[in-house]
């Protein structure tokens, strides 16, 4: 496993984002070609990076995007992917958009040999996570993106998720991945938890300035939209493309899932308990997410002020960008990266804001906060592998 | 000019949905087609119904909806229509999908003769709406889908439109055209402002509350998705496919143009100066708008009594459904009709409570409810030419 | 069961389009309601119109058309309604849109009670529906939308369906109803085989053509595209938002159970086997559908030709519209409605031309085109409650 | 300026796709951030690149989408780019989701300085960029997005883009890119014409089977779909999202200007001058093309010779893969990259094929292949910051 100490020699061996070199140094490949092709490079080969990853539930959307962001990555290679219902098959049969890489074939999780990887991305459906985590070598580092292991109170999981927690003893040792704000308890974990989508993007705009006291704890209302990639692929009715274009509306009005995660982290910045109004909203696309948050501000606060915190809080950060006074965050603008771009408006009710933050949730709500994560846990830099571009248009 | 009284014979004459029968009857036409065509029918002609209209401004989306809508309408027969830049074009070459109806050419607004027409639809920019307006005849019956004529206060108009009124006259005789609520007014009336789409999908669900004083006037708060034909069909770049597509922003936070209108009809309905907070959304989708309302409830009321007292105010209404309790109303179950959706949830936060209501923004939202209105300026059935199912899928 | 004869007294009794009579005049529904709404009109009542309609098959979306369809219709009322899976359920429980109309519950086929209707739609999948249609009364007038009676080799649909025909005997008596082609044997036909909607949009511009021998047999290529909606509401993930948004793709390349659908008809006219090559392409589109078509000209026919031949044609039709030379027909403009637009064009390379046709694949190429069937099986003027004009934008 | 062989060391100094060690060596940097931030990164920053880039024309999609694949390049950092309309503006005012890149402010072209770059991306509209390209510095590389220069025959130029050609002399130096298969041309050009997005998707396909004599060289008939991004960024009503999106339609019938480009390549291989069927059809999505080819195959060529053919002219490439044989290539599967993926398919008609092709017209199609094409003139390997696997979903 490398450390960030050897990272310069490793460059070389593994294949910068160009790659080239390889292939001048491969000999028994090299041969194979005419000498006009010897600076061309072929499919990415993940055995021959030097941190072996695992891929639990790689069958997903979540999963096919970890592949994605890692194929560009120095040094996480991928070794195992699993994924039940397709155990037997490749990858790119799967996801042929992943064609032009080398991946091992799927595996059923009970068939994975975890021996021969080095770190974990845990991408199953809540509930089975926790009995699979339970059952895995306390050597692997693990980012597990569902949900089981984000509330650290067992009896709100068991509440929301209608059963009982089976990995309690874990639950204790679990650090929650919102990178930018717990970036100093992420470095030291074995297990995070990735945080969801809504949360980061509420989390991320409401945190700094619940810390500060600029903003009262009652009365935030978030109205929530994301695209429908968030819904996973499973094949249901509601999610078809005629039932999903040209359209839009609620769901889970009041009753999301994500409420407890959010109010956790509220409540912990708050030292108090903090109870928001959330209603996400469906929307005709497939990545990105907007959280538009009402709050008012504490007596004597005012917008700039609340403007001048995330500026200050974020100056530093590659992903969070708090753009210029008045321009509208939009989802365009982080499709397919793991950019947050978040902003403040007046609003016209005295005494109240409005705060709008944009990501796009496969990215940073979901697969590169894992990676920023993961890359944090093995002494990386943490935007390794995920200085994307957005795509646009 | 028909009066209800004869709408049973005119029936006859003028052809209903259907068709059909006119072909028996006009002897003159029937003559030229083959026996086995006898039963069919050609396409709408407008010329032949009974109450002549004018349209001014054919070549925008609120023009084109309100010939789509008139094509099935037993007494309407578009008989002028104007388009300043298309003057001299026929409207089939500006919106092929109406090639089917048999439709006068489009002409200047300056040559448009008034004196062949017993009603009138405005749909011009506002600003240019005004001084048009101004000098029609006055015995037109008119239904102005522009912005000029619906606030009240000259002074509140000169400042969200940047210039002074010039038919300070003409607005004193307005109705504004909310037609569930203004019903008696709009019978009366000779000049009526169409609403809105935005002030018509918040006033719906808010009149009934704020008159029963089951919500407190303070800290409503509005947050507005629409679709993008409510831009109009001018070339902007922010409206391109490209633009617009897979993603979503928010746009004129706190300074829409729409904010005085609902505030105006808040505020006649709450007997005092409601200032509301109102962020509309820019969807990907042609047609569709959602208002999700923020309310606290007045204390002592319930969630159930607002869903209670929408349901009685409407009741009896056509085009207004309260639907089920918990039922998420959708735009896609109002798309291409002129129905509005709505219903009420319980909010997270104790007194509180969420509202959602649905329309298309270019029937109810637009030329539907301008229909609506004319029907009932006319002395018909407000429904009629206006009962269209939803296009679902 | 009305006959054309005594339309014109229908019209009163059951409503048109634009409803309003009927209040006046059914004494006992107006003095239930106020005086000032007695020109307002209730949602549809299927139960009082004259023809009583089943719809077999109802949970999917072209059941759903139908159902739209008939809203509108002055002498078809839906009485039955069957689907198997939400039996018990109410219509609007499943397809929110048609809320406003008053619908029977959904029952199971097995429960449902044929003696109290006038005619079928059935929209029931292949394969159970020839069962099911052979147990009907045969005093039924039935439209069948599957595709169990369009082969009239039964060989042919064992080859390409995989199962042998259960119905033989009905299949001599089938009609196959491409309306505009064959409209005599469509009046005298008690059961009639709607068109797939590839084949509806192919044999329109194609059968006049090749009756004149204006185009050759040979090499006719065909390059379809189709919305989503075509493939049903079943819960697959290939129809996914996720998966069919933003991106198009081939499928069932030469494979596509239209083909031999497309050839029976081709042949019949061109008295000799035609084999065409026939690609269909799935579209991020929730309705629409066009087939470009590739031909060579017989020796000596010009682009010119095939024109002529298609506007005399179709001159007369109300629902087949060949454009002005130089237009391209869009999807846009026929979406919802029950046109179906075409044209010709010069090919670069001599002695070729296009041909282009669009249609929306759930009205023509389905549920429109079986209304306007069961209207000329019934008597009635083709055109009933299918005049909508397209939905645009 | 590097050479391949300076590759090593450059990679250090440069910054790879990580980034990373450039913080911890470059000194200066490192000071100002605190111990915890060392391994994290800045945002790209084009100035410290060794090869110095001119982008022309940087307000339009291919110019963002040239800034977007650059970001990730260890050599190439844009110094220079114009837009004469927004001269004066930041890049990120005119597009935000570069925001997170340190870019040089945009200047009009007229005063941009050329001493101080070594290569430009041309993404002018065509007519002005010839004048343009003939003022250029004969020292710097220059790859021309436009359609000036791809014709060798200057008179067709005229005929197909209504006006003489301003630098007849340039012409005769142009290399034509399309990489795959003009390398070794490329690799000592000063000036490539970058292919056009349909020629791309066709050519690649059909030249190494015309040249090997496996499909005949008449009837060739190429039906093409495009996503809207093709048509640019300049605002015009047919290219709104509310007439775009669901809904299809072909346009430019025959008349497309990427017909002589086609025609020219074909020709080129086979030989005696080749005739194309082209019909191209706008789609509702951004990004994506497709070709969809109708080939008849040479007397006794099967299906399977042309997919052999294909597979070994391409087995060594990474951007153009032919997938399994019977796999439907996707527009979705190369979204956002750089790859073409391709089939054969039998047709019905004995004797003729069904060849698709499927790019991202903006990458593949445009930017991505100029990028692919800078990097050979430049000595570097081709697949240069060029790796960006597809966004799926």
């Amino acid at each position: 496993m490398s450390s960030a100490s050897t990272l310069s020699s490793i460059c070389f061996e593994q294949g910068c984002w160009f790659k080239g070199e390889r292939k001048i140094r491969v000999t028994d490949k090299v041969v194979k070609r005419p000498s006009s092709m010897s600076f061309r490079v072929s499919a990415t080969s993940s055995a021959s990076k030097d941190i072996r990853i695992g891929l639990l539930g790689a069958s997903g959307y979540t999963g096919a995007e970890i592949v994605r962001l890692l194929a560009n990555h120095p040094h996480f290679g991928v070794t195992l992917m699993t994924a039940d219902r397709k155990a037997g098959q490749s990858m790119d049969s799967v996801f042929p958009h992943l064609r032009a890489q080398k991946l091992p074939r799927l595996v059923s999780v009970k068939d994975a040999d975890f021996s021969s990887v080095d770190a974990v991305f845990c991408c199953l459906p809540h509930g089975t996570t926790q009995e699979i985590i339970k059952g895995l070598p306390t050597t692997l580092k693990i980012v597990d993106l569902s949900a089981d292991f984000r509330l650290r109170d067992i009896s709100e999981y068991e509440e929301w998720y209608g059963q009982p927690h089976q990995a309690v003893e874990l639950q204790k040792e679990v650090v929650y991945g919102l990178t930018e704000l717990l970036r100093d308890d992420i470095k030291k974990a074995r297990l995070v938890a990735n945080p969801g989508c809504y949360p980061t993007s509420v989390q991320l705009p409401l945190v700094p300035l619940l810390k500060e006291n600029l903003i009262k704890h009652e009365n935030i209302i978030i109205d929530a939209k994301s695209g429908v990639s968030g819904a996973g692929r499973g094949a249901k009715e509601a999610n078809l493309y005629s039932e999903i274009a040209e359209g839009i509306s609620s769901y889970g009005v009041t009753r999301h899932r994500h409420v407890p995660e959010i109010e956790q982290g509220l409540s912990d910045v708050a030292q108090s308990k903090v109870t928001v109004s959330f209603t996400p909203h469906l929307m005709p696309m497939i990545r990105g997410m907007q959280s538009t948050i009402y709050v008012e501000m504490a007596p004597g606060v005012k917008t700039e002020d609340l403007y001048q915190q995330l500026r200050s809080s974020y100056e530093d950060e590659e992903f969070v960008k708090v753009l210029e006074e008045g321009v509208v965050p939009r989802t365009h603008n982080v499709r397919g990266s793991n950019y947050c771009f978040m902003n403040v408006f007046p609003d016209r009710i005295p005494g109240r804001a409005i705060i709008i933050s944009v990501i796009d949730n496969l990215v940073k709500g979901a697969s590169g906060q894992a990676l920023q994560n993961l890359n944090i846990m093995m002494g990386l830099p943490e935007t390794m592998g995920l200085l994307h571009q957005p795509l646009f248009p």
